[in-house]
């Protein structure tokens, strides 16, 4: 199949810091190509791809040496370099969240798919969708259409990753700690973690960012819980020693309070072997269960939750990691929806 | 004439609070219909106009009680009705600064006008330009067009102001001190104005909006030189309080280190009477001139000016606003815009 990838601007392909949307766009582009594909990948001309990369925009825009830049010119160019190339493929896929893309492709949505990479339950979306109600959509999970539940929904297709090669199997929780993976904002409740881990009788450990944002919060209400012994903060960690960090971990702490709509660390932290005890928010409830974590409502089960999967095979939490978010399997099924969507048009 | 105008859906029209954007497309649509013309305008629900409001959204995005909001998607469905619509009216003017509306209206540019309120050296902004460049454009100053020199250009029309109702002739600068007014932020140079004011031998007064943004530069920068004598901050202001806090100044100060592409807050201290020594940067040389206060590089030369310019004739400035600066000057400019872009079409 002639496969265009259609990547945001805001970070290359794959992503240099954090990005988890251009991850995966990067693992599916290059999965495909594995597979045999014919993929253009459009996204930012600081992108590594195994696919043809069409660069409409020399850099990625939040690491622009030259500001100020926007976003919206920057988008309307590649999709107009999209719109005119885009009898060369057969199908075409969007990774934008906000529909810049719908006006236009609207003659040819019926050869599009739009993977939203966001949350769905921010006003004006179901009211722009509706204007353009033919789009084919895939969902990262079934949590996340539930806003949009009346979209021309193709599929949901969880998010996958390659084989971990740095996981050592001996890490095996040895750390003895709790871990916390990724941003520091109200929204991920590094303050839930803490009060889980002093309950439960565990060090924590916080490796996470602190955006412009969220240092406020951060200041306000991690520092002063943060002891360096009980509870320490090591600041933002790289992929390289993200493994090692969760591999030696008891388990990976998720107590999120937002509408996630799927949560990369989870499958990273089963991706080394690691239990993970998430809060029952957006998507959590499809990708953890009982072999591989727990779902709670409550710092009460969080904590007893800590202490039962402690003692989990974490053998069998790589083997359920490899079946159901592998980077091959996501690819499969995308490859799979294209098929079907071409099918459905006599293509 | 049968003429749209298509407001941005941040602020309602006009603003509840701060949004010069929003104001200047106030004063145009009212202005357009007192002219006689027929208008409607595109803007949110809670917009209150003499023109038909066109609301595909009930209120604006920043003041939004039901966050997270998605200001593509509003955009995008805002759009979408202007196009089903199209047909009703001889011209559609845009206030978009960023072109979302392009890909919609390419068919029709001819019959389009956009005024970007904002400055244009974004990075991206010339490219996308370039993608579709047959629409009509108006600039708000000479210095605003330099990023786009190409673009097509039909005329550069200054924001104008209604005549002050609240302003008193008596105020004549009685108060004896400087006034900085608009947002506290490192782009405006309030820390110059402190400067300038205390070289000076004046008391500065600081009626200034500080954003979530601005919050760090504030405590940092400008807090500290705030003693409540020499130099007094009074945050945010009103409408009916800002003629009084202007009429009552010796001068105002727009010492400010951005290309800005206007400067309401210039044509609101004339409005009133009052005089204004600004930096030479953005628009600013094109619309201070030695009648009306004093453009300057250097804090040197700002001391300087503030003394030449507390001796200006008062009622002089007002009738430079009145002439130059006016609302109805700026609704006959744009009449006249709109026929010749109809003329030159044989419409």
């Amino acid at each position: 199949m002639k496969i265009a990838q259609v990547a945001p601007l805001y970070e290359s392909v794959p992503p240099r810091l954090y990005g988890g949307t251009e991850r995966i766009i990067s693992f599916l582009a290059d999965g495909l190509v594995e597979a045999g594909h014919d993929v253009t990948l459009f996204a930012s001309g600081d992108s590594t791809t195994r696919a043809a990369l069409a660069a409409t925009r020399d850099c990625a825009l939040r690491l622009d040496p030259n500001p100020p830049t926007s976003a919206i010119a920057a988008h309307l160019a590649q999709l107009h370099e999209v719109r005119r190339r885009a009898s060369e493929f057969d199908v075409i896929h969007f990774h934008l969240s906000h529909f810049l893309h719908f006006p236009f492709f609207e003659d040819i949505a019926w050869k599009t798919v739009t993977t939203p990479h966001g949350r769905l339950d921010y006003r004006d979306l179901a009211g722009a969708y509706g204007l353009w109600p033919r789009f084919p959509m895939i969902s990262i999970s079934n949590n996340q259409r539930l806003p949009l539940a009346g979209a021309n929904w193709l599929a949901t297709i969880h998010h996958g990753l390659p084989a971990r090669p740095h996981s050592q199997p001996q890490w095996n929780g040895e750390g003895g700690y709790l871990a916390f993976l990724g941003r520091v904002s109200r929204d991920k409740r590094p303050d839930r973690a803490i009060e889980i881990a002093l309950r439960s009788g565990y060090r924590l450990r916080i490796a996470a960012k602190i955006g412009d944002d969220d240092q406020h919060y951060f200041r306000e209400t991690v520092e002063p819980l943060v002891d360096g012994t009980n509870v320490e903060f090591i600041g933002e960690i790289g992929e390289a020693e993200k493994d090692e960090f969760l591999g030696k971990a008891t388990a990976l702490l998720f107590p999120i309070d937002w509408p996630e709509p799927f949560g990369l660390a989870v499958i990273e932290a089963m991706s080394v072997g690691t239990p993970v005890v998430a809060w029952n928010c957006g998507a959590t409830g499809e990708i953890v269960d009982d072999e591989t974590g727990a779902v709670v409502d409550t710092i009460e089960a969080a904590v007893v939750a800590v202490h039962r999967v402690a003692r989990l095979d974490r053998a069998r939490i790589r083997a359920v990691f490899e079946r159901r978010f592998g980077a091959e399997r996501m690819v499969g099924q995308y490859a799979d929806a294209y098929a079907r969507l071409l099918a459905m048009h006599g293509a």
